[in-house]
Parts: structure tokens; C-alpha cells; sequence
């Protein structure tokens, strides 16, 4: 082992004297540090002793060094070691109650900025201002996405390190902030590196190659909006596809098909949101769908002031699940049980009698479902419902036969809902959504799930 | 009062229960709330209500009504309005004392990712959420800035209102993050509108005119370089200039002389950075200094290769001031005070024997007064000094007849030094002065601090 | 002299055969040349020998090298030697009468493709392709034009150089081709490098420094725009400057006035284009002007819907003269002498008795001066008023008092009028001017021209 | 028809006075014009009257609007139509003889200046003008490149309406003049639409799909190059492939893998241009492709200094041709002709027996064909081998079994050459090439072709 080696790995277990020749060494070489590693990757103990060493430092050279130091070793970890990472994060960088205790009764007694700076300081865990000087190294903010991206791919295994997460979160959500956002417009003029992350992040309704993204943003009527940040160059953070029609769509395919016809500019009056995409996992959670789809509405009314009505063509992803669980429970003999039973016909979508069967009783079901009883302690069961109903759109139209992919069958039996953006109501629609869980329909809605059949459970023998 | 007003100034009252309709109506007209105010400016209180509602709502769009509402409404307040504006922020968007002693308790007995996260929420003064909706307001964030430089110029007479002052500076640290910088050469390309910035901003040696400003930016042998944040488009927020030298300069009249001779590019050897000026006073306390002076010295370092020498060319700002004190309290009769009695001479710098006897002294004194006696627990009194040794760099020279100019005299008796960047001796000198105290010097500048006159008291009779 | 050099100087006049190795010098050394040559500046004859040279190679670099070298070598002449210089194109590099006689009758005994292109070489002077391959050289256009500039300012002594000159105009009107001009608008945010060209090249009513240019281009109500091309960057060709006001401006002062007021948005319904400047000498001739009216009218009634109104403030720069020339020629005892005289008394302007005498004399008369004698052949004598009537404007109104500036006095008594650009009306008015010489005016300016005083000249005795 | 449309045509026939009134209907209305026409397309006459308007109008708006007018009839001629306008244009729109005639004796009796210029004037003909005003239009130059397009595809039957198109390859060698190209280097961050346009125009190697492109254009050790110009945004003019290797490419295989290996920067040592391609038919003839070369050539040297090596990898595609005639022509029985019929078997290539055979034979041919035997009074029969010769490339090596595409054995038996570009060589090849027909060839090349065996016709009878 090299001298620079062995005095630096002599360093981080805090054996040294030598301090500031170390950090010299480390700030010419750290970066490559791990790549001489004589042992695979680098160990839990190790990454904390940097980590100490980061909190403790006072140079910026000596930061800026340490953190990329930091973030090359995370990037080697296998998944088991990530774990272990994010566990001495949880253990290690919290919080003293002791000093918290000592905090409050300090403010207690003599309130003062200074003793208020305290008890703030001693209540925050120490692990946030470790992440905000790794945000220091040359794409820090991108290399904590990412990091936060594997946490969050840990997290239903082990819930605990939600504790770290909260503090990314709360860092995003500064970093992130509204302001910071740029909206972009992509088209076929935007530089090809961009699209084919659009092409990979597709989630809704997926792009099957060059030429469908060309169809969803060439032509006139088509279009693609996108957040992006400075820190992410490159990187949209989330992106919303719109199709300019003449009347509110009920319908995926005539949104998507190759031979469709372009309507003429001065026949628009509806944009119709018909997908939106989260991009990064690494931010899940920090909200930009909102102002996302509030700052297009607004775009698009200005450039196009024909435009009359702003609606999605949205799926209703847990609405088969749902009314699968309620088919399990219910008596398999009664009427409804076996109009139902038609769905386990692979083929049903294409026989007309079937069809005809299904549409009053699976429509008005998804309407009961979105408004009444898919709600638990007013909150819908259906995410999306969730995210539009949130943002003050109104529930306004149900579609038949509106997705006949396989995704869209199975996810909503091929229904899909349009919800409506009205200016005017927005404000109203969600306030009456968020402290009374009320869902705001349209009247033909509400009718329809009115008039949905009772799904009564078995008689218990 | 028209309708629409008093139902605004009743729902801020909490009198009303149209909550929603009321915000419809802000939504709309919020920002001209303010325009139709019928008693001149907005009341304390009223805003207190709109702050408290800010922070209660939940919809996107009446967060960006309110934020715009109360920041319209701060613009309008005169100076006592604003303290008043801000005592109030102190007073009633603080933290709950009991609130943070049932959360530790309850995070003492069950500690969790939910028990800690609330902890740290009670221990938050509510302000800082107050700041962060406030941030989603159109140009929210050059607004706070804007808000946080009127606070600053309360600060020094209001000295409590600093618990106000940590959130925003602690929110700023974490906008005005360094990934988030952007370094912009400025030359005679830049738009005028941002030059024009730059001639307002110069805090050290005053830009006279455009034709002034074009010599220190548009030569070969000069730079000028700035950070900007995505937040302030067209803001400079810190610049420094920078001259391209043969050798170390030791007089700020051969940097800035109209008629200097321009130097050939492949004899430059030097890079003098010779006036560092923070931009907005909002931003005061967050600091760009030590980043901007390392990347333009990287950047730099990667343009020129032939460049191997980088030092500034400082003011003393607090010596003269110093000296003054010393003086008064010296005895008047002494060798050395009837030497300096010569600076009460207003043409002093004019005459060939005075300045013969004033060098030697003078210079001495400002080597000691630096490395020494100006040091009080270890912290230099001059400011300069103190953030160029804060960043690694050494004492390097002290010259002579430096600046002439009247600022020049009066700071400092037109004495002027360097401070040497040496890349590699940044983190060793930054951690032995942040560590000790040690102001790093050269050995010429020891020898003269060493051989620098006493300035005995006057005895106490 | 070295080998090299002497190499060269040989290949110059034809006596090496070492053709392709004296191209490989030349390529690696050219631009140098003349930087050794040994008698201060370069020779006609060197210059011919490298022109036929250039005009007989066939290989790109050496072309490139050789245009490089020859501009190099122009640069270096002195005022006598450009006159040699362009002498020497004129009369070596024209067309050779016997080869057209030859091509004519050729291509009369078998008119086809290639003797009809063989008579067109022929008939062109050989100097447009020397010109051709110069413009190959790093900025070749930016020289030649650069070129021109000096060949204009030869022409008045040297009329039979416009033979030349011809031939450059003729390429210029090819490259410069509207379709290859790019119309910006100019504000405090451009480039100070351009604003500076501004400044230098406002050719009407002088900038006097940086807050005046600003004055006219930072405000809602003031515009600047200008005409570039790719081959020039960073130079303007031509530029106007706008004001937006209520009503007609009649008056210079008021636009041009420090502390005037700015008019709201939304009262804006006139567009007076009050100054007109044209940038390059070496473009002189090349007609943009009218391009450039038409298209910022367009643009300007894009724009801004309410504008109505599209008016010139112009100077009538040659009407001072006129009057002076009438009035040597007139009986001294006349009555309209006598008022006449008023105008030698330096403060006529300030002295209101003069100027209520001299208001209908000076009016009328530069009403007729425009619309009738200042006619010769159809053609107006005043150079503004035959830029805006040849391109389609009708003569407005005539404005007294209306820029009592030196110039302004010196130029016209102070007198300005308005040329009114109406679209649906500019054809009209420009085939009249064109065909018939017909100056369109409006009614008032008409009946203020018939009510001229007669100028009578002195009987002769 | 309406009142407004027999008024135009009137005009056009000549019969009407009212000029004016009718050109500013044109100018409103011209666009349209085309649109109502009673009978299908628009007929020669009237494009013919259209242009001698055209050609007389001295007025700005209506040059513009009739060029446009002009310019949307001839986008709605057919086949036939344009070909009865190109004659049009080739018999009505050239020069009179007579006024040439007389022109030349004006000249030579009085040679001044002007005689000069109605010299020229007389002997241009009159379509040049006509063009020039086309150019007018908006997107002039980009329609007058269409039709040149339309215009070469009927050369090969109409060879006299190459009077016509002289004239516009003189004009565009004026505008697209090398001064006016901008090379810009295409990547995965250039615009989709651009990127698109390189698929379609590869003709050399054609790109599959997107993948595809980004294999050759993303990777660290590819490149691709492209020639625009300002009247033509978003379309490339010319475009150039290279592969950045370790050694000279033999291969077109090993250049195109999907799976190769990208190799370290820190080796490439080589250039190898393995693709040019012309965009623009409408552009044929106008030479570009000598300027990207070595503009590249440049560019390339400067970013990376590693590379030593510029050569291309290029197909022989008139080989088999001239091998097939040969073959007629020589006796079937000859050693020669036996080993030569192998290459009638479909799968010659994958049997290694054949392939053995084949090969001294096949490269010492190809070596023979493009040094000797393939050229015609000094110019080679391969128009490939023309145009790198012709730049002052050298013929480095003959490659076996380089290109087994379709095309590829089709156009050269799968043999490929590689063409060195050495910098210092070029100006003494091309002199050597262009004055003597010397093709310059390395040793190994030279050696190869006088292995060649004799390909003896067949004895006569």
C-alpha cells in the first residue's frame, strides 16, 4: 500500500496528526481514492469517518473534496452496503435529545435569536447539514437525486430510514422550489438527447419509437411541456402531453393514432391533458404536478385564446383492482356477478353483446367508484382522481371503450375519465375537496353513479 | 367601499365564512388589493391575517394570490410600518415553547421517523414555512431578497429582530446554494443593462463612466467575472476584477490608468484580482466570496497556462482607523508620534522628505497591525484581511504609496498589500488560521511587522 | 534576405518554377510576408503578380493563403498607394474588347449554353472574380467591404475608379441581399459592443453618451432597430429609432427631451420614426432603407395593435442652401429680402417678434422647396425628402421651431417635417413619385406651398 | 369572376392603365392570387407577363409581392408546365444580340465607366436580374434552390435549358460563397429535426433508424460535421462522417458495428472520414465539400493534437462497372477471365477457396483503375476518386473485403480505398493532379497496380 494511501485511510480513522497535509492529499487525489481500494468497496465505518470529517471542516476546497470523496465511495456500495449507509445516516447523523432538552430550557429561560438559533440547531438531525455540504461537490444536487432515488427504492423494506428520507425531502423541497422551475416547450426542434429521455420516461401511455414521439409533438395541434431545473441540465423533471381538439376527448386511440387527421387552428377549443409523467424517481414526493399543469393552462390560454375548455383524458388505475376485491366478495350467482363474470372473457371487448352488457354497469361503477365508494375517510382510493380532484379539476365525463390497450384493460376494464380545469373554479373545487373530501362531479356523473348497481357481499353463512 | 373590498377586509378579519369565494376573489384581484387601500398603508394586523391564512391554505393557486398580496402589501409600508411588519413576524411566527417540549418528550419515549420529524417542526419558527410559501409569488425569491435588505437596515438599531434575519439567511443558504451559481465572464459583449449593474455595484475603486468600466473589461490583459443565480436573471450578486499582470502590481494606479501600456499576452504571468464587490445587500452574511475567488483562479489557471502567480491587490480598510486610536493614546512627544503627526498634514503624500520619513514607519506598523496587534482573539480587526486569510491566503507584500485616491488615504494612508492564492499552500494556511488563528505571512512581511516602531501608551499620570 | 523571402518575391514575377513548393510557403507563411518585406510598404507590381496569381489557381488553401496575403498587402498601402492600387485593377484586371467582339460573334453564328456563357466571361471584367476569391479569406467580406470604404473616399478626385467601384456594387448587392439581412431590436440589454457602434454611428441627432442612448432605447415608448448580416457580426448596416407617442411629434426637443414624460401603453397610437442612420461607408449605395421602414413598420404594427399612425420627424438638410443661393439673388430691398434678413441675426430664434414674421415666410417657402422648386428633372434637390417619397410616403406637415440644435438651424432654419408612411398607400404613391416625379403631399402642405412668397430675382440691369 | 381578379389579369396582358391601383391589390392579394385561378394552372403567358412586371417595377412592396406571386405559380405547375417555363425563361429572358453588339462598339469608342456598365448590362441576361428580384420573396433563396432542383431533373433531356441553370449556379455561387457557411458539429444534442434530415440524405452508408445515428454520432470517438448557411436555417448543405480510431479503418464493418469497441481517447490517432454526403440537389455543382474537408480536417487537429493520421474510407463505385465491360470485351477462355467468372457465384464471398483467388486479382485491378486505366484524358472515371485527387488527397492503401453491403459489392466487389489527406502535401498533389492528371499514390498503391494482370481483349477474327 502506498504512503498516500495508508496516511489517508490513517486519517479518516482519526489516527492522524498531520490534519491539513491529509486534506492537501485529498483534495488532489480523493477522487480517485476508492479506485485503489484494496478490499472491494468501501466499508460503512470509513464513509462515516469522511462524513465526520465533512461536518467538522471549514476550508471549501477541503468540502468540495470530501463531498465528491463522499459520493464516489456511495456510488461503489452494493445494495447490501446502501443499506448499511443509509443506517448509519439514521443512527448516527440524528439528533441528541439531550441536547434538544437542554436547548429548550436554555430558550426557556432567556428567549433570544441566539438561543432560538440553538434549540433549532440542536432539533435538526446533523445528517441535513452533511446533505447540503455534499451539495457542495461539483453535481452535488444530481448525485443526491440519485442517492435518494436508492433510498427510496429501500424504503418499503425498511421503513425506518424514512427518517433520512424526510430530511432529503425537506432539502428538496427547497432546492426544488417553484421558483427554481423552467418551463420549456419540447418539439421536433428540441435536441434529441432531451427526447429520448421523454421516449424512456413515458409512463402513461407508452412511445413506441421516433415517430409516435414525432406525431405528439410536430404537429400543429399537438403539444409537450416540461419542467426542467439548472441543476439538472438535460433532465425534465416532469412533462405533460396535449392534444388541441375540437370537443372533449373520450378517447385514447383517436388522441394517439398515426392516420388521424389535424385539425385546422382555428377549430381548436379544447386541450385535452391526456398524459403526465413524473420523471425522477429520486424526487418523488416534491409536488410539481400542480403547478405543472396550472402554468400550461396558463400558456396555452395566452397563445391560443380560441382555446374554451381544459380537460384530461385520464385512466383510473385502481379501479379493476378494486372492483376485483368487490367480485370476491360478492354473491357469485347474483345478476350483476354475471354480467361481471363477462371480463373473464379474454376476448370481450371485441363482441358486440358483451359489450353492450357491460357498458351501463361497469361505467356507472367506475363513477361510484371515483365519487363515492372508493373513498376512504374522503380521500379516493384512485390516485390520479386523487392528483386532478387535489389540484380543483372537476370529475366531468365517463368514456366507454376509451383504452383498449393492455395496460388500459387492466388497470380500468378500459374506461377512462376526463377531468375539467375551470379557471374560475379551481380555487373553490379544491378547497371543498381538501377540507371536505367532497369529489365535485358533473351532473351526468353523479347520475351515472347514482344509478350504479349494488355490489352486495356474500350472506355470511 | 365597493363590495368586493370589505367582503376582502372582513374574510381577512376571519369574519367570514365564504372562505372560498373570498379566495376566488383574491385569486382575481389580490394583487391590486393594496391599490384601493382606503387609509393610505396597509395595517400590521392585516397583514398578520393574510399571513396566517397564507400559511393555512392549502390550494396552489391562493398560496400565489396571498404571497403576492403580502409582499405588494410590504412594498407599500414606509419604515415604521416595516418594523412594525417585522416585530410582528418575531412575535407571533416564532415557535411554540410547549409545543417543542411535548414533541421531545413524545420523540424521547418513541423514537421514530414521525415523532422526529414533528420535533423538528414544533422547533421551527413558523416564519420559515411563512418564507417558503412566500417564495412561490412571481420573482418570490428577488422579492424575499428585497424584503431581507430592508430588514437588514433595521437590524443594528432593532438587534432583536435578528431571530427574524437567521430564517432568512438560513433559507437563503440553502437557495443561493453554491450548485446553484452560475460564473459569467462580463466583457464589452455583456448587455449594458447588466454592465450598467456593475458600475452602480464597484465597491472598492469606483467605476467613473463607460469608458472607465470598457478599459477594466474589454483589454486582453483584463477580467471581470461574476456569479448569477437562476433566481435574480440579469443580478450580479458578487463580481471581481481581475488584472493580468507581468508582475505582482503594488499600485492600483498602474491597474487602472487610462494610458498604462497593454501587455502582451505571452508575458503575462500574473493574475491581480483588485476589487472583490458583493451586490445585494439582501444577500449580506451568505457568502459567494471564497468560491468566486477559487473558480476564477481555476478558470483562469485553465484559459492561461503561463499564469503563475495569483494575489490580490487589497485595501487595509481598518488601519488608518487603528492608527487613529493608537495615537491618541500615545505621548505626543515621542520620536515616533511626531513622525506620524505628519499625516495631520494635508499634502503630506506631495513631499519627497516626508514620504521618505513615513515609509519605513508606516508600512511597519501596517505589517504589525495585520499580523499581530490587530488581531484580537485571534480574528483580525481589518475585514479584508480577515476574509482573504478566512479563504488560505498568505500575507505577501505590503506596498507603499499604494492608492492615492481619498478613500485610499483615509482607510489607509494609501498603504495597500497582496495576499498571495498559492492552490496548493489554500487548505494548510485556511485550516492554520481557522484553527489558531495563524495569519500566514511571507518572510519579508515578518521582518517588517517585526521591525516595527512600538507605540508605547502614554503614561498614566 | 532569406531564402524563403527571396523564393517568393521570385514566384511573384514569374520567374520560379517551383510553383507548388513556393504554394506550400505561401500557405504557411503568407500572412506573414509583408511583415519582412524590405522596403517599408508593398508594390503594385507585387500586388498584380499576386492577383494574376490568384485569379490562375485552382487549389482552395492556395487560394484562401493568396486572398489572405493580397488584403494583408492592401492594408499595408499608403493613401498613394490604394490609388495605384485600384488604378491598376481598373485598367489590368477589365475586360479585353476583342475577346467580347470575338464571343459576340461566336455566339451569334451558334447561340448555346456555352457560347452565351463564354460571351459573359468575356464581358465581365476579370476583377469580380479576383473579387470572388478574396471574399474566400478569414472575414473576406468584412475586408472587402472595408475596402470600399477607402475606394469611395478616392472617387470624387478619381471618377474613372467607379469602374471599380461598379463591379464592387454589384457583388455587394448580391451578398447583401435583403434575404440575407437579420432585423434585431436593440435595447439596454444588448451588447455594449453594439450600443457603442450606435453611439458612433448616429448620424442625425447625435447620442451625446451612455444615459442618452439609454434614454432611447430603454423606455416602453422608444425603439431601436437594426439591420445585420451574417458576414459582419457585431456591426450594424443601417438602424432607425422610433418613438411611440400620442399624436404627430412635431418637435425634436420632445422626443429627444431628458425629462419628458412617458406616455402609458395603452395611449400609444403614432410611431415616429425620427432618425435614420447609415452605418458602412464601404456599403454606401447599397439600398437597405427602405427594407428597413417597411419592415419595423410591420413588425411595430404586430406589435402593438393600437398604433395607427406611421410618421417620420426628418430634417430637410438642404434647404438652408437653397434659400441662401435665392436669396443672393434677390432684390436686397424687397419686402420678403428684408424679413428674409431677420435669419442673419444670430438670436432670431430666441426674439419672438422675428419669429412670428419669419414663421409663414419659412414655412410656405420649404413647403414649396420640397413640393416644387426644389425639383430638378422630377427630382427633389433635398436628399431625405427623395429617400421617403421614392419609397411610397406622402410629404405631412412642415413643423416650425422644430429642432433648434446648430445643425438643425445651420440645415433648415429649424424647420422638420413629417413624411407619412401609409401601407395601403405606398405603392400608389411610390409609382407616382417614380414614374412621374409627382410629389404626393398632403392638402395642408399643399395650400402652405401655394401660398409661398414669389422669390423674384434682381432685374438685371 | 370577380371584379378583382379579371383587374389582375387584365393587368398582366398589358391592357390595363391602372397600374397602380392594381399593384397594390397584387400586394394584398398577390399571395392568394393562384388560388382562384378558373383553370387549373397557372399558363406561361401569364407567368411570362408576371415577370416582366417583375423586371420593371422600381417599387420595394410590389417587388416582393410579385416575387411571391411568381414564385406560388411556378410551386403549382406541373412537370410539363415547368419545362414550358424554364423554356420561357431560356428563349425571352436572355440577351439581345444587337444591344451586346452595339454595346461592345459604344465601348470601344468611348470606354468609361458607364460604357463599361451597359456593357455588362447588355450581355447578362435578363433572367439573372429576374432571379436576383425572386430572391426578394420571403424565403427567396430556399425557393430558388427548389427550383433549381426541379430544373436539374430536366437537364438530361432539355440539355439547352442549361442556359438557364448557368445563370442560377452563377448566383449561387455568389450567396452560397464559402464566407456564408457556418460548420457546426451535429451530436446527440442537436435539434430531432436536423438530426432527421441526416437520415434521410446519407448516401453513402445509410442509417438504419435512430439508434443508428446516435451510434454515429454520440459516442466519444465519433463525429459528424455539417455545412449551413443563413437562408437556409435547419437544412444542412453538406455533411461528413468520422470514426476517430487507433489505426487506418479498412473496414466499413468495423467503423458501423453496433457492438464494437469504443476505444480511449488517449489512443485515437486517426481520422477517417467514412461518409460525405450532398443535401440539396437543388445546390448540385456548387462545391462545398472541399471546404468541409478541411475545415474539419482543422478543427479536428485543433481539439485534439493526439491525431496524426486524416484519411478516408471511400467506396470505388464505378469499379465493377469498368470491370464489366472489360469482361465483355476480353476472351471468356484467359486464366483471367476464369478467375473473374468466379464473381458471377451469388455467395462468392463466404467461400474462403474463391475469396483467395479473388483477391490479388480484384485490389491490383482496383489499384490499376483509379492510377491508369480508368482515366479519360487525365481525369479519372471514378467520380469519388476525382473529387479526394482533386483536393490533394493522396490514393494511400486498397482494402479487401471492406464494404460486403448490397451496395458495396454491387459499385466496387466489396473493395474500398482509403484516401490520406497530409496537410502539407495537399497544395503539391492537387497542382500535380489539376495541371498534369498525376493521381498520387503511395508505394504500396503504385506496386499493386503493376502487379495487375493484363485484361486482353479478345483476338478479332
Amino acid at each position: 500500500m502506498s504512503k498516500e494511501k495508508s496516511g489517508l485511510r490513517a486519517l479518516i480513522r482519526g489516527q492522524s496528526a498531520a490534519f491539513q497535509d491529509m486534506l492537501a492529499v485529498l483534495s488532489d487525489r480523493g477522487r480517485r481514492f476508492f479506485d485503489n481500494l484494496p478490499y472491494g468497496r468501501p466499508r460503512t465505518e470509513d464513509l462515516k469517518s469522511l462524513c465526520e470529517l465533512l461536518l467538522s471542516s471549514r476550508g471549501q476546497a477541503s468540502k468540495s473534496a470530501l463531498s465528491t470523496t463522499i459520493l464516489d465511495g456511495f456510488d461503489r456500495l452494493d445494495a447490501s452496503g446502501r443499506r448499511l449507509f443509509f443506517e448509519m445516516l439514521c443512527d448516527d447523523f440524528s439528533i441528541d435529545t439531550d441536547d434538544v432538552v437542554e436547548a429548550v430550557n436554555e430558550y426557556r429561560g432567556a428567549p433570544s435569536p441566539d438561543s432560538l438559533a440553538r434549540l433549532q440547531k440542536a432539533s435538526e438531525p446533523r445528517r441535513q447539514e452533511l446533505f447540503r455540504r455534499l451539495n457542495h461537490a461539483p453535481e452535488g444536487t444530481a448525485r443526491l437525486v440519485d442517492m435518494r432515488k436508492k433510498l427510496v427504492m429501500l424504503l418499503r423494506e425498511h421503513p425506518d430510514l424514512s427518517a433520512v428520507d424526510n430530511d432529503l425531502v425537506h432539502l428538496f423541497n427547497s432546492w426544488f422550489n417553484r421558483g427554481f422551475l423552467e418551463l420549456r416547450r419540447l418539439d421536433w426542434n428540441t435536441p434529441a438527447a432531451i427526447l429520448d429521455r421523454i421516449i424512456q420516461y413515458e409512463a402513461v401511455h407508452e412511445i413506441s419509437d421516433w415517430d409516435d414521439l414525432r406525431r405528439r409533438i410536430d404537429p400543429p395541434d399537438r403539444r409537450l411541456y416540461a419542467f426542467f431545473h439548472p441543476s439538472l441540465p438535460g433532465e425534465p423533471l416532469i412533462f405533460v402531453e396535449v392534444a388541441l381538439t375540437k370537443e372533449i376527448a373520450g378517447n385514447i386511440d383517436q388522441i394517439l393514432a398515426a392516420d388521424r387527421e389535424i385539425a385546422a387552428p382555428e377549430e381548436l377549443r379544447t386541450a385535452v391533458f391526456y398524459s403526465i409523467s413524473n420523471c425522477q424517481v429520486g424526487l418523488r414526493g416534491i409536488s410539481f404536478g400542480s403547478f405543472l399543469i396550472k402554468q400550461v393552462l396558463e400558456e396555452l390560454a395566452g397563445d391560443l385564446p380560441g382555446l374554451k375548455t381544459f380537460v384530461t383524458l385520464s385512466p383510473i388505475p385502481a379501479f379493476a383492482n378494486w372492483l376485483r376485491t368487490k367480485r370476491e366478495q360478492m354473491d357469485a350467482d347474483s345478476d350483476i356477478s354475471k354480467i361481471l363474470a363477462l371480463l373473464n372473457d379474454h376476448g370481450w371487448t371485441e363482441d358486440q353483446v358483451t359489450r353492450t352488457k357491460l357498458e351501463p354497469v361497469l361505467t356507472s361503477l367506475a363513477a361510484r367508484f371515483l365519487t363515492k365508494e372508493g373513498n376512504i375517510a374522503g380521500v379516493p382510493l384512485d390516485p390520479v382522481a386523487r392528483f386532478h380532484l387535489g389540484n380543483g379539476a372537476r370529475l366531468e365525463r365517463v368514456n366507454w371503450l376509451a383504452d383498449l390497450s393492455s395496460s388500459g384493460l387492466r388497470g380500468s376494464y378500459g374506461v377512462m375519465v376526463n377531468y375539467l380545469y375551470r379557471p374560475e373554479d379551481i380555487e373553490r373545487n379544491h378547497e371543498a375537496f381538501a377540507n371536505s373530501g367532497r369529489v365535485v362531479a358533473s351532473n351526468s356523473v353523479q347520475r351515472l353513479a347514482d344509478a350504479a348497481p349494488e355490489l352486495s357481499e356474500k350472506a355470511v353463512a
